[in-house]
C-alpha cells in the first residue's frame, strides 16, 4: 500500500528531497519515493510498504530514470523480504515492471541473490532481509559514487572534444539526482560543467509526452543556478542550424552488446540531427546500463505506453475529465503511437562515458573491454 | 469587435463549417471565422465587426495557416472598407499581424490595391468597398481551385516516387480544409490519396506547442475517415527508423526565390530525418507562397512566440492558473526559446507541389520559372 504527504516549506533543495529512502518507523520498514509525477507544483513523498506498491509506483512513473530504477527494485526486495512477503514473487514482479530500462531487473537481481545466498548459509529470514537491505544500500552508494566519476570522466571529454569552454549542450528527458543515487548520468556532467564555470547554456527539451525535461530537468537546473533554456522537442532542429548547440548529452535505458542505445523517445532524432550538424552525441550511463545479454538494436524490447499519455496531458493541478485521466488535446477515441523509448546505433554515438571510463568510438569490443574491467573491479 | 456563438449539433461535417465566411447581416457586413484554438472539444464560431478583432483572432491563432490567413487579411481590408474605417491603417495592422506567412500580406495588398484602383477611377466608397471584397471573393475562390490542383499534382508525384501504392505519409501541423478556402496544402494530397485507395496510414505529428497536429489534423482525418495515428513529434524518428514512412508531406509559411522552405517549427528535424533515411520530402504550398523578395532561407524572419506556450499548456476546458491562461508545466519562471518556424534549406526538399506544377530538384531557375509562368496564367 502506498500514502503520500506533501513536503512543507519551500526553501529545501533538491538533495534534501532524495528520489528515494529506506525508512524504519515503529510501524516497519518502507521505502519513501519522491513522487516525480506531481513535480514541479508539488513536492509530495510516495510511502511504499510493499512490493505492489513499488511496482505501481514504477509503472505510474512515479519513480523513474534507469539507475534510479534499479535502485528502487533492490529495497522492493528488501521491503518485501523485511516485511516477511515471498520474496521471489516480488522479485519477478518488480523485474517485469518495465520492459527496457536493464538496471532495473540488475538491482532486483542483486537484492535477490543476497537474499538467497544468506539463506543458503544457513541464515534465518531476519539475516536474508538485513542481507538484501545490505545490498540494496550498496547499490545505492555505489550509484552515487558512479555518478561522480561520470561527470569527472564527462567533462574532460567535453573539455577535450570543445577546447573553448563556454559549452552550450542539449539535453533530454531528466537524467540528474531525481534518477540517481548520486547526482544523476548526462545532468551530472552539465552540473560539473556548470561548477566548473564552462557551462555556457543548458537546452532543456521538454520532452513529450510526459514533459520530463520542462517538469524535472528544468526544476534541477533552476535548483543549481544553472543558466538553461526549455524548448518544445521539435524546436532543436532550429538550435542546431543556427549553431547554438555544442554538445548533445543524454542518459540510456538499456545500451545493447554492439553499442545500441535505448533511450527516452526523441533520443534518436537528437542522434541524426547531431550528425548531420557535426555536433558530438554524447551517451552518459552507468556500466550496469550495458547488458551484454542483448546483442543490438533490434533485440531491444520497447515498451509501448498508452495513447491517452499522447491524447491528453496530464497536468497534477487540473481535474481529471479524460479516460487516461488527463485532459483531452485530440478527438476522443484518437489512435496514438507512443513507444517511451527508441534507438540510436553505435555509429551515431560519439562516445559513451561511464564511470569506468570512456569508450569512443563506440564498437562491441570497446564495450566488451570496458565491462571486463568493470567486472575485475566489483570482483577485486 | 468579436463575438462568439457555439454551434449546436455535432452531426456537422467539416465541409459544412468553413474556417471563414463573409456575411451580410442588416446590423452590417461582418466576417465569421470558425475559432481554432477551441477545436476539437467547442466548434466556436468568432465575429469580427472590424480590422482590430481580425488582427486579434490572426495573432491568437484563431485563424490560421497560410493560405486562410491571406484570405482572411483580404476580407479584412474588405470589412474595413464596407463599415468605413481607414482601409489603408486597416492593411497595415492586418499585413504585419504575423510576419514569417508570406500569404497574409500578399492577400492584404490585394484587397488594398482593387480598393485604390476602384476609387482612382473615380468610384466613390461604395463601389471601392465592393471592389475589395470581390478581391477577397475572387482570392477565396481561386484558393479553393489552387487547393485541388495541388492535391491532383500531389497525387501524381506520390504515386510517381512510390509506385507500390498503399502510402505511410508523415504530416506535421495542419494542412487542411481549416486553413484553406479548399481542401489545404500537404491534406489535400493526403485526402486525394485516400479517396483513391492509396492512403494506407496518415501518420499525425501533434506538433508542439499548440498541438495543431493533435487538435486539428487528427480531427479533420476522422472527419474523412482517414486512416490516422497521433504521434509525439519526437517518436516520428522511431517511425523512420522502422520504414514506417514512405513521404512526409507539409505546408510551407514563405518560400524563399532559393527553394527555402518556412514552416510550422519541427518541419526541418523531419527533412533532415528524412533525407537520413532516404524518404522524400515533399512541401506542398500554392505559388503565393513563394516569394521572390525573400532571396534565401537566412532572409526569412522566423517569429518568436512567448515562452508561456512552452512551460504552459493552454487547454480550453482548463480553467485559467498561469499566466499565459494555461496550466503551468514547467517550473514558474522557466525561459524557453519558442520560434513559431524553421527554415529547411532546398537541398533537402525533394519537391515543392504547387498549383501550377512541381519543381523538383528544388532549385531557384525552377521556382522562378514556375512563378512566371504563375503570372502568365493570372494575367491570361
Amino acid at each position: 500500500m502506498a500514502d503520500q504527504y506533501a513536503r512543507t516549506g519551500e526553501d529545501k533543495r533538491p538533495h534534501e528531497i532524495p528520489a528515494i529512502r529506506w525508512e524504519e518507523p515503529p510501524e516497519g520498514p518502507v521505502l519513501v519515493l519522491l513522487d516525480q509525477t506531481r513535480l514541479p507544483a508539488e513536492e509530495v513523498e510516495l510511502v511504499c510498504t510493499d512490493a505492489p506498491a513499488l511496482v505501481e509506483a514504477i509503472r505510474s512513473l512515479a519513480v523513474r530514470g534507469a539507475p534510479l530504477l534499479g535502485i528502487a527494485g533492490a529495497y522492493g526486495v528488501a521491503l518485501a523480504a523485511a516485511r516477511g512477503y515471498d520474496v521471489d514473487d516480488a522479485a519477478n514482479a518488480l523485474a517485469e515492471a518495465r520492459p527496457t530500462a536493464v538496471n532495473l531487473a540488475v538491482g532486483v537481481r542483486r537484492a535477490q541473490a543476497a537474499h538467497r545466498a544468506a539463506l543458503a548459509k544457513g541464515g534465518g529470514a531476519g539475516q536474508a532481509a538485513a542481507a538484501a537491505l545490505a545490498a540494496a544500500r550498496a547499490l545505492h552508494r555505489e550509484d552515487a559514487e558512479a555518478s561522480a566519476r561520470m561527470a569527472e570522466h564527462g567533462l574532460a571529454l567535453l573539455d577535450e572534444l570543445l577546447p573553448g569552454g563556454g559549452h552550450r549542450i542539449l539535453t533530454h528527458c531528466n537524467t540528474g539526482s531525481l534518477v540517481s543515487g548520486g547526482e544523476g548520468t548526462a545532468f551530472a556532467v552539465a552540473l560539473a560543467a556548470h561548477r566548473a564555470g564552462r557551462l555556457r547554456r543548458l537546452w532543456v527539451d521538454e520532452t513529450r509526452p510526459l514533459f520530463q525535461g520542462a517538469r524535472l530537468t528544468a526544476y534541477e537546473a533552476a535548483r543549481n543556478d544553472m543558466a538553461h533554456t526549455l524548448l518544445t522537442d521539435n524546436a532543436a532542429g532550429s538550435l542546431f542550424a543556427a549553431g547554438e548547440v555544442d554538445a548533445v548529452l543524454i542518459g540510456a535505458d538499456r545500451i545493447a552488446a554492439d553499442g545500441s542505445v535505448a533511450n527516452k523517445v526523441g533520443s534518436y532524432p537528437l542522434a541524426v540531427l547531431a550528425r548531420y550538424h557535426h555536433v558530438p552525441f554524447i551517451v552518459v550511463a552507468p556500466v550496469t546500463t550495458v547488458d551484454p545479454q542483448t546483442p543490438d538494436g533490434a533485440s531491444i524490447e520497447v515498451e509501448q505506453r498508452p495513447a491517452y499519455e499522447v491524447t491528453e496531458v496530464s497536468v497534477p493541478q487540473v481535474p481529471v475529465t479524460g479516460a487516461g485521466g488527463g485532459v483531452p488535446v485530440a478527438p476522443l477515441g484518437t489512435q496514438a503511437y507512443n513507444p517511451a523509448f527508441d534507438v540510436t546505433p553505435p555509429e551515431l554515438v560519439t562516445a559513451i562515458v561511464t564511470e569506468e571510463g570512456v569508450v569512443s568510438p563506440v564498437t562491441a569490443e570497446g564495450l566488451a573491454e570496458l565491462c571486463a574491467r568493470s567486472r575485475r573491479v566489483t570482483i577485486g
